[in-house]
C-alpha cells in the first residue's frame, strides 16, 4: 500500500524537478505516474522520438526513491498526426470531424491511429522495459465511447455483425427490422447510426454499443500485447472514469492486471451527505470489476474546475477522509491528481495539491499527515480484502438499453441502483456490486435491479442460487426483453416468472405522480412504475393504496428450494429499502450495524486472522456513533468510547474481533 | 359505423394470424388497416414485389368477416432505395441528409422517391383493385412538412415562385426584399431557407411554407391519381396527425374522399380535465376540414411511449369514453391502434390493446364492451351529423405566420383558439371550426381569432355575414398584414376597421404582465396584448384598469346591418370568454347547456328526425349534471334522473326532443 | 447638439418622402442617417451602380433643412455577391456557410468581400464628397465578431501569429501547448478553432479573439482610408452595439472621429429600476472609449421586436427621459431609430416613432416635445463635458478570458462591473469607465474589477497612481495570469501583491453558497469567491464569518506613498459597495449626492464657467429628491423646491454653482 502523485515533468522547468522530487520524498510519496499526455514531446515529428527528457526526469525522481508508472500517450494524438493522417479524427453522425481540443480526438478504428499508437507504445516499451524505476503501465486515459461514423468504423461494424450473425436474414430476424421497413437486403446497407434521428431500432442500437465497446477493447489490446511482450515484469492497468458509463468496463478490464479508478468526490456542501454514498458505490463497482483490490490512479487534491466553473475547495479533512474511504473499500494504492496546478492549457483550474503560487498550504499539510498514517497502517492492510455476503447486480447493457428507451419520466436505472446501495450502506451492510455475468453462488442476498434484458441463462443461474439458499430481490421492468433487446411474448417478469411465482397482470407508468404502498402495516411512497401483480405460487406482502389499483398486490415473496424470491412491483422511497433490506438481511443471517448517523459509513477489510473496521464521518457535521463496546484506535492507540463522537471528516480504524460484527 | 384495428401481419408469426382474426371477430372488429409501413416486405429488393404474404393475411381475416384498408407504404422508403438513390433523403438547412430512423426519411420532391412510390402504389392498386375484402386506401402516414433543401426542392421552389409571381421584380416588390439588401436580380439567387439564421424575410418564409404544403399535396396526388384510376370503387383517405400543424390540412384533404384522424388524448392525471377539451377542438377541426363526418384511423388503446418515456396507462373507462367522444363529434368509424404491442423496433412501447404478454387484460375487456355498445347504437347513428350555429375560424397560414414572428411572450395563436373553444364547450354550445376560406353564411356567431393576415376578400365576406345578421368577434392582431405577410399601412384592424367601427390608437405588448379590464361591472385579468382603442362608430363596452392606459377602451361593439361586430382589444382570462360568449350567444339566439361541471361535455348528432344527446364525463372524478328533465339511456333503456350522477369516464346517450335544447 | 432620425427612403414610395421631410422639419429633426443596408439598391447587379434614387431623397430632405449621414452598406452583401463569390459567407466551426438572413453574413477576411466593399464605398465617397447636404459617414453597422473558419481566415491567422511570435517554438512556449500534446511542429498545423469542443488552450483562444478584432478593424480601415481620402471634410464614425462585447471597441474606434452608440434601454416593468443603471454604465463606457463626447446613432422610439417577441411599449415619458440620460452622460447628438416601422422584412416589429398605421401618436407627441426642449437647451450644452474623479477599469480581454474559463457558478465579470457602477450611480458620484490601457493619472479613486490578466506594466502604472495619491480598489481573481492567459507561478494577486501588501493563502470558489463578511461592525453577504488573505504589510479591515475560514481576513488596506490600496477578497452584496465606496470616496475627497431614491440618477455636464445638474427619475414611480437648496428649472424657469417631487420619468436640469456639489 503506497502513496503516489500524478506528475507532468514536461509542464515544468527542469530546474524544478529536483525540488519537487525531494519534497515528495519528504512527504511520503513513493510513486509517480507520468507521460500519459506527452506524445508531442515524446515524438515531436513523425518518427523522431525523444525520450531523453523523460529519462532525466525518471532518474531525478528515482534518486529520491520514487518509482514510476508510465501512461501511454494515445489519448492525445499530436498535431502532426492529425494533420497528416486525418483518418485519426472521429466523425460525428453528420460526418463532421471532431477536431482536437479536450483530448480523445481519435477514432479507435482508424488505421493511422492504430499504427502510430503501436509504434509509440513499442518504442516506449522497449526503452523502459529494463529501467529499474519503472514498475508498470497505464494504457491511454479514461477510455469512453467516442461515436465515430468514418468508413473504417462502418466496415468494421459490418464485419463485426457478420461474425456475430452470419447472414443478413439472420440480422433482420433477430433485430425485427421488418418494423417500419427497416429490412436490409445487403450488408452494405447497414451503417453506424447516422444523423437525422437518435431513435432507431433498439436491437441495432444495442449491438452498435457493443461494437463500440469492442472497438475500444481491441484498441487497448494492441497496446497490451506490446507491453506484455516487451515488459513481462511490469503490470498493466487502465484508469477508468466514473459511473454510469456506456462503455462496458467488464470487457475493458478483462485482460488487465488490475483496475485503476479516477475518483473525484463532490466537494459541494449540498452533496456533503450524498457524495460519500455515491462514492461508496463507485468504489464497490470498481472492486467488483475484477473481484479484487484496485488502485486509485487519480483523486482529488484541490478544487476541480476547467472549462466548467470551479467546485468548492475540499473542506479540511475532506482529502484525507475520502482517501481512507478508498482504502476501506479496496484500494491498495492512492495516486493523487496532481502535484501542482498546470499554469497553461485548458485544465489550468483543475487544481493540484500545490496551487499555482507554488506555496504548499493547508491541503498539502493534510496530505502529508495522510501519508504518515498510511505508512503506519500499510503493513496491517497488506493482503486484506473487503468481504460481503450481499451483492447488487449491475450491467452496462441494461444501462444502455434504458438510456435508449427511457421507460418513464423519473426512472433511471443507475439512480435506482444508487438508492438501493445507499440503503445497504446506511445499514452498515457491506455489499459487492457485480456484473450479472458473474458466478453469484455463495451470496446470501442478491438484489437484481430491473433485469430489463433477461436471457434464460441468467434466469436459470439466479434460480439455482435461490434453490441453494439465496434470497433474490427482483424489481419492475425485469424480464421485458431478451438479450437482443426484443420483447418476450410472455407475461412479465418473463423468464423469471416461475421462480418469482408471480405474473404482472398490468402496469401503470406513474412517473412522478405520487402513490403509496403498504408493507408491514406501514405506508411508503412509491414512484416511477406500478406493476399490478397476480400472485401465482407467491404470497402477497405489499399492496397499493391509490388509484384504480387500490388493494392490488404490489410485492410478493416466493419460497423456492432453500431460498426465496421477492418481487417488488414498484420503486418505493429509500426508507422502504432500508426497512426491507434490514428485514431481508436479518432473515438471511446478515448482520447490520445499527444506528449509523446519516453520512457516516463503515467498511471492513479482513484477512484470515484479523478484521479492520473503518468508521468514516464523510460529512461536514460532528456526528456520534454508538458502538457495541470500547475499541482502541489504530492511529494512536487511543481508547474509543462506546459513544464515539466524530468530528467532520473524522476517520477511525479499529480491530474488530472475528465472529462479532 | 364500425370498429376496426390497426394490424401488422408482418410483425407476427403466421401461426398467430388465425387466432388474432378469430378473437377480433368475436370481439366485434370488422375492419383492419394493414401494410402502411411494409415497403421492405412488399418490395424486398428493387423491382421484386412480394404480395403473397399480404394476400394470405387478407384471406385469413376475410374468412372472419373482417375487411381491409391498405396503407400505401411510402412513409418508410426501404434501405435498398435509400442506399441506391440517395436523393430520396431530405437535406437539412446545412445540407445534411436526414438518414432513416423514425420514418419519414424522404424528400417529397425527390425524383427517385416519386418514381418508386408510384411504382409500388400502382402494383398494389392493380393487385388489390378487385380483392373483395379490400374496401379502401390510406395514402402514406401522418403527412407533415419535412424541411428539405436539396437541389430538386430548390428548382421546384423557383418554378413555384415563377408560376405565382412571374418576374423577379414582382417578387422583390411583393416580398419587400429591399429591406437589408435582400433584392434578387436573378431567380437562381433564390434558395430554400438555408442555415445561419432562422430569421429571414417573413413574406419569403410564408411562401416557402405554402410551397412545402404544395409539395406534399403533389406527392399525395400522384398516388391518388393511381388509386382512383385502378380502384374506382375504393375510398381513399389519409390519416392526419394532430394540431397545431404547419402543413395546410385543408389543401391536403381537398381531393380525398374523407379525412381520417390519429387521435391520442393525454392520459396524464394532470391533464385529466384539459385533454378532453383539447380533444374536442381536434375533433371539431377534423370535422371542419371537409365539413363532413370522418374516421378515426388510430386511437389510444394502451400507454403510448416509444423513444420518449411512457404515458400513464389509460384509466378504466378512458378508452371507451374517448371513443364515444369521437363518435359524438362526427367520427363514423373507429380504428384502434393497435391490436398488440410490437415486440421489436423503435415503437415497442407504444402499447396496443394487448400487451407483449399476449394475454388480453382489463383494457381488452373494456374495448369488447365498447364494441358491443357501438354495434347496438350504430343503426341509430347512421346518417346523423353534428349541427352548429357557431363557428371559430382557423388557418394554417395564420399559425405559420405567428410561428415565424411570435408577437409577444405568452401569445400563441393556437392556444388562444383552444381557450375560446373551451369556453364554448364548457357552455355546451356546439361549434364548428373552419378554414377562413369557407363560406360562413348561415352562422349566427363567428369568432375570428387574430386574423393577422387579412386580405380584403375575407374582410368583405365577414362584413357581408354580419350585415346579414351574424355576430362577429374580432381579437387583437387582426388586419396587421396582407396575405403576403406585409404590413398594411393603415390603422388597425386594417381592412376590418370600418366593419368594426374602431381603430387601434396604440398597443402595448404586455406579455405575461398582469393587467385587468372591466366588462359589465366585473374585472377580468388579461394578458399578452393591449390594443388601446379609439371607437369610431362603435360603442365601448370594456375598459382597461391599469397602467398608463387606465380608463381607455379595451373592447367595442358595432352594429352593422342586421348583425354586429365585437372587437376585443386584449386576451382576457377564460372566465371572460365564458361570460362573454354566453352573452353573445344568447343575443344571437344560441342555446347553451347551463351548469355543466368542469370536464363534462355534451354533443349532439342529429338527422332530420332525431337528435341524440351525448353526455360525457371525461374526468377522473364523479360528477353530477343537472338535466332539464328525465331521459332514458340508449345503452340500457334505464331511466335517467334529472340530477344525473356520472362516474369517472361515464357516458350517456339519450334522445333529445327536437325544438328543445 | 441636434436631433436626428434613421430613415430608409428605399422602404417607402417616393410619394411619401416629401411629406416625411416636411413633418421632420416641423418636428425639429435636422439630420437623417440613410443607406446603411441599401447595397442591393445602390448596386443592383455587379458593377451597375444606381445612386439616383438616393440623390433624389437627399435633395428632398435637404430642401427641408435636413442634413445627411450616409451609412456604408457593407453589413448586407447583396444576393448577387453572395451567389457569385461564395467566399463572402463566413464558415462556422464545422465549415458550414452562414447564409443570408439577419445581416452580417460576411467574412471580414474574404477577398471578395473586401474587394467589393472597397468598390462600393469608393463610388459612394466620390459621389457624395461634395454634396452639401452630406456631413459624414457611418461605416457598416454594429460590428461584432463573426466566427469564420474559411481558408482565408486560416491563412491570415497564421500570418498574424507569425508577425506576433515569429517561430513556432515561440508559440509553443508562450501558449504552453505541451499540455495535452498540443505542440505544433509547423505553422500549417494551426487552425482557427474548429469543431468538436469549445474547450481548447486558453492562450490560443485569447489570441484568436484578438485576431478576430484585428480582422474587423482592418476591414473597417479599408473603408476609413477611402472615406478620409475622398471626403476630407466629412466625419467618419461607427455605431457600436451594446455591452458586454467580445470585439475590442477600444481598438475598433481608435481611428474614428467619434464613437456612436445604438442604445435600447429595456422597457420591461421588471427592469424599470435596473435598466436605467445598466444604461448609465453603457453610456459611461461609450464616453470612455475615446474619452470624449459621442453620438447616439439609434435609440428607442417604440416597442422593439422582430423575430423575438416584442417588448413593452415605452411608457409615457420613457423616450424623452432616456434621451436626456444620453445627453446628461455625454451624447451630443441623438438619432432615433426609426422614423416609421418597416412594412416588410424581418424587422417589421422593431417599431419606429410612427407605427405602420402612419398616424403619429402618443410617442410622436412626446418626441416633438423633446425636440423643442433640446433646441432650447442646446446652446447651453455646447462644449460641456462630463467630469469625474473616479474611474472603473474595463477590458474586452478580461471579459473574453472569463468567458472562456468561467471561474465559478454565478461569477460574471461584466455583472460585477455593473454592480460596482450601480453603487457609484446610487451615490450620485460620477465615474468614468476606461480601458485599463489608459493613462489613469489624476483620478482620485480607481476601481479595478478582477484584473485576471495582469502584466507588470499595468501593475506598475497602478502602483504609480497610488503612490501619487490615488486610492485603488482590487478584487478577487486579480493577477492570476499574464497577458498570454498563462498563470503566474507566484502568490496572488501576482504582480500587485507588493502594492496591495497582501497575499492569498488559499481560496474557496463558493459560487452561490451563502456566506458573510464583517466590515465596520456590520455583516454583509458575499458570494462567488473567497480569497483567504494573509496580510503582509497591509491591515485587515474585514473578516469572514462562516465556514472553515471563519475569522480569517476578507479584505485589507495598504498605505503606499500618498495613496492606498484596498484588496477585497470576495464579492459582497451591493449594499457593501455602496457603503464602502461612500467611505472610500469621502476619504479621497469625492463628494456624493446623499439620499437619491432608487432609480433616480444625477449627472453633471460642465464647461469652464458653468455646471449643469441633471436630475432624472428613470422609474415608473413618483419619487422625491432632497436637494441642498432651491434651484430654477432650465426647462421653464420654474422654482424647484428643496424637496423635489418627480413624476415617473421626470427630468430636471438646473445650474449648479461651481465649488458646491
Amino acid at each position: 500500500m503506497r502513496m503516489g502523485m500524478d506528475y507532468y515533468p514536461e509542464h515544468w522547468d527542469r530546474s524544478m524537478w529536483e525540488e519537487d522530487a525531494k519534497l515528495m520524498q519528504d512527504t511520503g510519496v513513493s510513486l509517480i505516474r507520468v507521460a500519459e499526455f506527452a506524445w508531442s514531446r515524446l515524438e515531436p515529428t513523425e518518427g523522431c522520438y525523444d525520450f531523453a527528457w523523460l529519462d532525466d526526469a525518471i532518474v531525478t525522481f528515482a534518486r529520491h526513491g520514487i518509482q514510476v508508472v508510465i501512461g501511454t500517450p494515445t489519448c492525445t494524438p499530436p498535431n502532426w498526426l492529425v494533420k497528416e493522417y486525418p483518418d485519426v479524427l472521429p466523425l460525428d453522425a453528420q460526418l463532421h470531424p471532431h477536431y482536437p481540443g479536450v483530448r480523445g480526438h481519435r477514432c479507435f478504428n482508424s488505421p493511422s491511429m492504430r499504427h502510430y499508437s503501436e509504434l509509440i507504445v513499442e518504442k516506449l516499451a522497449l526503452h523502459y522495459a529494463n529501467n529499474p524505476a519503472v514498475v508498470g503501465w497505464q494504457i491511454d486515459n479514461e477510455f469512453g465511447l467516442h461515436e465515430c461514423n468514418c468508413e473504417h468504423c462502418n466496415l468494421r461494424f459490418r464485419t463485426w455483425l457478420q461474425d456475430k450473425y452470419g447472414s443478413i436474414e439472420s440480422i433482420n430476424s433477430v433485430w425485427g427490422t421488418v418494423v417500419w421497413s427497416g429490412e436490409y437486403s445487403d450488408y452494405s446497407q447497414i451503417t453506424t447510426p447516422l444523423g437525422g434521428t437518435r431513435h432507431k431500432n433498439p436491437s441495432y442500437l444495442l449491438d452498435y454499443k457493443r461494437f463500440e465497446t469492442d472497438s475500444v477493447v481491441e484498441f487497448q489490446q494492441l497496446q497490451l500485447n506490446i507491453l506484455k511482450e516487451h515488459c513481462p515484469n511490469h503490470f498493466v492497468t487502465h484508469n477508468i472514469w466514473s459511473y454510469p458509463m456506456s462503455l462496458d468496463y467488464y470487457k475493458l478490464c478483462e485482460k488487465l492486471d488490475f483496475v485503476s479508478l479516477d475518483y473525484y468526490p463532490s466537494t459541494s456542501p449540498e452533496k456533503a451527505v450524498t457524495s460519500g454514498y455515491s462514492g461508496a458505490l463507485t468504489l464497490d463497482l470498481t472492486r467488483g470489476i475484477k473481484r479484487q483490490n484496485f488502485w486509485i490512479m487519480e483523486t482529488i487534491s484541490g478544487p476541480p474546475g476547467c472549462w466548467m466553473p470551479m467546485w468548492r475547495t475540499p473542506h479540511p479533512g475532506f482529502i484525507r477522509a475520502f482517501a481512507w474511504q478508498c482504502i476501506a473499500r479496496g484500494a491498495d494504492t492512492l495516486v493523487h491528481f496532481r502535484w501542482r496546478s498546470a499554469p497553461s492549457g485548458a485544465e489550468q483550474f483543475w487544481h493540484g495539491l500545490i496551487d499555482h503560487s507554488n506555496v504548499p498550504g493547508r491541503r498539502f499539510d493534510e496530505y502529508r499527515e495522510l501519508c504518515n498514517e498510511v505508512r503506519k497502517l500499510a503493513p496491517l492492510m497488506e493482503g486484506t480484502e473487503v468481504q460481503s455476503e450481499a451483492v447488487i447486480l449491475h450491467s452496462h447493457d441494461q444501462f444502455n438499453a434504458f438510456q435508449m428507451q427511457p421507460q418513464v419520466e423519473g426512472m433511471d436505472y443507475f439512480d435506482n441502483i444508487k438508492t438501493i446501495h445507499r440503503a445497504f450502506t446506511k445499514l452498515g451492510i457491506m455489499t459487492d456490486v457485480l456484473s450479472e455475468k458473474e458466478d453469484l453462488s455463495g451470496y446470501k442476498l442478491i438484489v437484481a435491479p430491473s433485469l430489463f434484458l433477461l436471457d434464460p441463462d441468467l434466469a436459470s443461474h439466479l434460480e439455482e442460487c435461490v434453490k441453494n439458499g439465496a434470497t433474490l430481490v427482483l424489481m419492475p421492468r425485469t424480464g421485458v426483453k431478451n438479450e437482443n433487446n426484443v420483447c418476450w411474448i410472455r407475461p412479465l417478469p418473463g423468464p423469471l416468472s416461475d421462480a418469482a411465482g408471480v405474473t404482472v397482470a398490468e402496469y401503470d407508468p406513474i412517473g412522478r405522480d405520487a402513490h403509496t404502498i403498504r408493507w408491514q402495516n406501514k405506508s411508503y411512497s412509491c414512484s416511477q412504475w406500478c406493476d399490478i401483480l397476480t400472485p401465482q405460487s407467491a404470497e402477497p406482502i405489499a399492496w397499493y393504496e391509490d388509484d384504480f389499483f387500490t388493494g392490488q398486490t404490489a410485492a410478493t415473496v416466493h419460497t423456492l428450494g432453500k431460498g426465496k424470491v421477492f418481487y417488488l412491483g414498484t420503486f418505493p422511497e429509500e426508507d422502504f429499502y432500508v426497512d426491507f433490506i434490514r428485514d431481508a438481511a436479518e432473515q438471511s443471517g446478515l448482520h447490520n450495524f445499527p444506528g449509523l448517523p446519516e453520512g457516516v459509513q463503515i467498511s471492513i477489510r479482513a484477512n484470515e486472522s484479523t478484521r479492520y473496521l473503518f468508521l468514516m464521518n464523510l460529512t461536514r457535521k460532528q456526528q456520534t456513533v454508538q458502538l457495541d463496546r470500547t475499541y482502541r484506535s489504530l492511529f494512536d492507540d487511543r481508547n474509543i468510547d462506546q459513544a464515539l463522537t466524530m468530528d467532520p471528516y473524522a476517520i477511525e480504524i479499529v480491530v474488530l474481533p472475528y465472529k462479532n460484527a
